[in-house]
């Protein structure tokens, strides 16, 4: 099969691998419809974080079953699937609490040969892993590309909205016009039903989608006085805060615009924070919570807000290319000519 | 009066200066019977924070209301009060949350020539800032030290079990066996009834306080494997975490020995933190809470605790000294050869 493989900064490649094949009972082999680009594969397409030649990339997909391990009970050859962007086993103590991303048996995609960015990918813990999509759902127009959202980037944004206590009819802000907070804004707005969705960015064109998406006060962080106009607006901070960029700006920004009490989610690895502003975070009472996504906990119910059109993550993909056009795409994300790719099979 | 007044590093004085005046209608005049010196001092006194000479010192202390301005309504002349450590006003939205370190008008007894480690202070908006004691309460024995102990010490110790988010039969850990760590594990303990608390300091006799106080494992983190033990005692780490030191080791040691989805609590400014855990706070989804606490909202239900005996914490005080003797104290506390200093007036 093709599968994406790394071979150095600024260079990966759709090469020809071996078939994936069942080696434990629980496994599935899922044949790839859609793949996504993330924005935090442009890490090591940077050379920020170091990877090894020949490592396989890509841990968003969607696809269809084509194999069943021996112990797999809930699904078989045919089934339209959604993959977290981790494999999890459906049954430790941390599943059993939706933190399936600190599963006992947590694999990446990335690891062992298994990216995602491929033809196949042999699924681990097929039972506790995949989510089988509603019936009918593949075939609607649309639907396989915000299927494609679930696997993290619009899991990602929920998560941040929800850790960081986003409240109905209260106020939320969103550090970051990348995807992920695209798709916070999304949940914050349509489904938390927050009053106030503060969208902080710095591309015109993304603002403008975050007001689509329900941001109602949007900010360019290039604008001088950015925090001053938060605070103002809101007497005093936001209880509720995203950080969805990583770098010291966004942070440093984020915490200053929380409000005493508040929380301060943080959706990404940061790699560019030197210093944790903790003398704010101590004096005003602030829970910085770090919230890589238990996407698996968070399929089912988005892809109910998928089906009954409360929200459309699709949209983030503004660029969609096939599998060969992979290089194109890491290249479109890394000069921010793409939101978010969709690699179609 | 007299009243110790900071001069520069490891330098601070008994001094005569002008008596406190009622400045605004809703201030008191405290006379002030225990002040105590905080951990926290330490930090200008060994020249690590920059003070100016002439600073006053101090911010716990427990006195008989003197005289009052004309505004105030809950508090007349010879009450016993205790005050938290700063001042609050007791009607803004932070306060009405229970987030007096927050108030609008919030402000540090350092501030404005009003040290605590004095013969008298004057307290703006008393009616919001002050705590009186239950009748008789000063009388009995002790009572004035574990007053003092709530002024801060208690309190803080306090918040940290309780915004890490100790349950009755859990589990929490602290870090730190200074007088803050000590008190929450007594807090942790006999309050809030965790079935398993765990000290870990690295001094024997501290240690020893802390069994006493109700710790069921400690650890001296000197030694090597303490992390691994205690992964290994719970089984992947504690859902409640308290780090009461504030420097790099303890953060890194708070945030390891943490469960997933679990919380760390600090509870001092952090001075010597040159690098924030991010990435495992990130993976295990913690939150890191900084957690400075709102003392005048605990004093009431602590008084309560103390009155009905199921707290002591005035044993945290292990060295008393006359006002006069405020040097040694600090001097005491700065060689570790004393955990926490009480001053008798």
């Amino acid at each position: 099969m093709k599968a994406t493989v790394y071979h150095g900064a600024r260079d990966v490649r759709l090469e020809s691998v071996p078939d994936p094949v069942l080696r434990e009972p629980g496994d599935a082999i899922v044949r790839v419809v859609r793949a996504a680009i993330c924005g935090s594969d442009l890490w090591f397409y940077r050379g920020v974080t170091h990877w090894t030649p020949g490592d396989r990339t890509g841990h968003e997909f969607v696809g269809v079953v084509e194999e069943v391990g021996k112990s797999v009970r809930s699904l078989r050859p045919g089934d339209y699937v959604i993959a977290p962007f981790v494999s999890s086993d459906g049954t430790c103590e941390f599943c059993a609490i939706g933190l399936q991303t600190s599963c006992v048996h947590m694999t990446n995609w990335g690891d062992d040969a298994n990216g995602a960015q491929a033809e196949a990918v042999r699924v681990p813990y097929a039972d506790g892993t995949l989510v089988k999509m509603a019936p009918g759902m593949a075939d609607e127009p649309g639907m396989l590309a915000s299927a494609a959202a679930l696997c993290d980037v619009m899991a990602t944004g929920h998560h941040g909205a929800l850790t960081a206590g986003t409240k109905r009819g209260g106020t939320v802000a969103i550090v970051g016009d990348g995807a992920v907070g695209l798709c916070g804004v999304l949940y914050a707005a349509k489904v938390l039903g927050a009053d106030r969705v503060i969208a902080i960015g710095h591309n015109q064109e993304r603002l403008a989608m975050a007001r689509d998406f329900g941001a109602t006060q949007t900010y360019n962080s290039h604008d001088e006085g950015v925090a001053e106009a938060v605070l103002e607006l809101t007497k005093g901070g936001c209880a509720a805060v995203v950080e969805a960029v990583g770098n010291q700006e966004s942070m440093d920004l984020a915490v200053t615009i929380a409000r005493p009490g508040g929380t301060v989610s943080f959706v990404g690895v940061p790699h560019n924070v030197k210093q944790v502003p903790l003398r704010p975070i101590f004096l005003k009472n602030l829970s910085l919570h770090g919230a890589i996504a238990p996407a698996r906990a968070y399929i089912e119910p988005l892809m109910q807000h998928v089906l009954d059109r409360s929200i459309d993550p699709s949209r983030v993909f503004d660029l969609k290319l096939p599998l060969d056009g992979v290089a194109e795409g890491y290249a479109a994300m890394d000069q921010r000519r793409a939101i978010k790719v969709l690699l179609e099979l």
